[in-house]
């Protein structure tokens, strides 16, 4: 578990998308973070306080989390001299980089000497056991795709959202980087050695109060046949009370698979809910979340209609409407 | 890949089950093996000539392969002393064990002395790629079963060998460890960290010649709560164009898994159809292997006639009655 509340470092980011972490960590934990740090020449811009490491310190932020990606998968120098300063200062750093920190013998060397932590979210920091299918009380909500990269980590986040302004009882369970970053928490599911997958999602989905959700991140597709175990470990780990069908309607073809067609929502209904249901038989499918990015507000309200009477389930895009139907549809299971 | 021919090392195995690694590479690559060496007080013995370390070696052994599981998980000092006089007359180690031999500092030093392998056949030795789902030239068959430990590896093997009778060409694809050390080469598909499992399954089964079948070694099952991840990067890295379902009728559940029904061949067969087309359209169910261990040769013959009046496909126990009509199904295709 990565300490809140953060600093948030966004280097010499050379543009707003560069800095995606921070963002969604603004957007959707706005209270992890008390400010941003910014080198000279950072071009983009979370909205936070600009603050210096001294600053940040003297309102309480305990660890230094690096919001932005790097050029060329390498730690600059000028990025090394401010994660020394801040390992110097106390601060745990945590990243999500390919390149890890604990591969870098001058920030291990330091850490060590003040007996900070640092956190590389890409690799599993934990001992997972094997699936053991026993069922665990509480709820549990997975977000399934038709293809990877359609807004299930977006979706999930504002239904956790949603549900919590119903007064529902939610957490959002991260499985990627930007999740455990966003939230301090999280299994690095891509990461985890196949014959653990499963025990890892059971791990992060443990028994809670019986009307509590675990809103879970999903990741790949059932359809996507690079990542298709991770999706299935998933759907079995996660034992999901209920799936939401994530997609987006504009792409020419799956992610990285120019030769494989996006399939049906209706295919991935089905195949998600049929292997769901071994590991619990009263799994439905409640919704669907469109990524409506690339559509007019005419196109995407026309659009989500005509999904909503061919499922017969309501479908919105939750960035652009909210998840609020998404949330009454769980709490009406 | 593993040095040819082998020494098998059965150690003190207290049993014969206890040498199944062994037995399985006599009775299914015995040109492997020059012999095996048995300690003082080894129960087993899988009917090859009883060999020294010396001995094996005048004979052009290369490896010394561990063909036993060991008490307690622990390298005992017995085995350890005839592992380091097999590493000081050159040989080559291989093992499945859970403790590897790259974790005995002794074995390691003197490997490195005198230039032998180490092979720990349990962990990946390859860096595999992220799947690519490119369609590779030849052909690909996979065992999926109802349930983990069904038969599919043996299925497998003697599928293999029933397609070079018929003068097919055909090469086993072993995705674990026992069928790695039978063949010599393969991929630990369970211990491959997530993001590369179909990639690695691709790696194992690439382009060949138009009338070549690899025929791959299943794992676990895509109902099997704990390990379908694994199964699924099978399903989508090996782009079957034939499936076999595998399945052992006396299961009272799930193995492992007490509150889990093992399904019906029927379930198996349709999601792993529909999975399996997203790789590869034109793929089909050809045949079902079933394990009739525990049932009578009435009763398995009676059971086998009813499997496949209800599939409408042959149903065969490979270990009973050769796994012939399976190649003549796939040679049909």
């Amino acid at each position: 578990m990565i300490q809140t509340p953060y600093l948030l470092f966004l280097g010499d980011a050379p543009d707003q998308l560069a800095a995606k972490v921070a963002q969604g960590i603004k957007d959707w934990r706005p209270d992890n973070a008390v400010g941003q740090l910014r080198m000279e020449g950072c071009k983009a811009d979370v909205g936070l306080a600009d603050m210096t490491l001294a600053e940040a310190k003297s309102k309480g932020a305990k660890t230094l989390v690096i919001g932005v990606a790097n050029r060329g998968g390498v730690i600059s120098k000028a990025w090394k001299e401010v994660l020394l300063a801040a390992l110097e200062m106390g601060y745990d750093i945590a990243s999500g980089l390919h390149n890890l920190l604990e591969d870098e013998a001058d920030l291990v060397e330091k850490a060590e000497e003040r007996g900070c932590a640092l956190h590389d979210v890409r690799i599993p920091s934990v001992a997972y056991p094997i699936a053991s299918g026993v069922k665990r009380s509480g709820k549990r909500v997975l977000a399934v795709g038709t293809d990877c990269s359609v807004g299930k980590m977006y979706t999930a986040l504002a239904l956790d959202e949603a549900m919590r302004k119903r007064g529902m009882k939610s957490t959002f369970r991260a499985t990627g980087q930007t999740g455990i970053l966003i939230t301090g928490e999280g299994v690095p599911l891509d990461a985890v050695v196949a014959d653990f997958m499963a025990g890892a999602v059971e791990y992060l989905t443990p028994d809670n109060d019986a009307d509590h959700w675990d809103v879970i991140e999903g990741q790949g597709s059932l359809f996507h046949v690079s990542y298709s175990g991770v999706t299935m470990a998933l759907v079995h780990g996660g034992q999901p009370d209920a799936l939401i069908v994530c997609h987006e309607p504009t792409r020419p073809h799956m992610r990285g698979l120019p030769d494989y067609a996006v399939p049906e929502m209706a295919d991935i209904r089905d195949v998600a809910l049929t292997l769901a249901r071994v590991a619990n038989p009263g799994c439905q499918v409640v919704g669907i979340a469109v990524n409506t990015q690339h559509l007019s507000d005419a196109e995407a309200t026309a659009y989500l209609k005509k999904v909503e009477a061919e499922m017969g389930l309501p479908a919105v895009d939750p960035f652009r409407h909210g998840a609020d139907r998404l949330a009454q549809a769980l709490e009406a299971l």
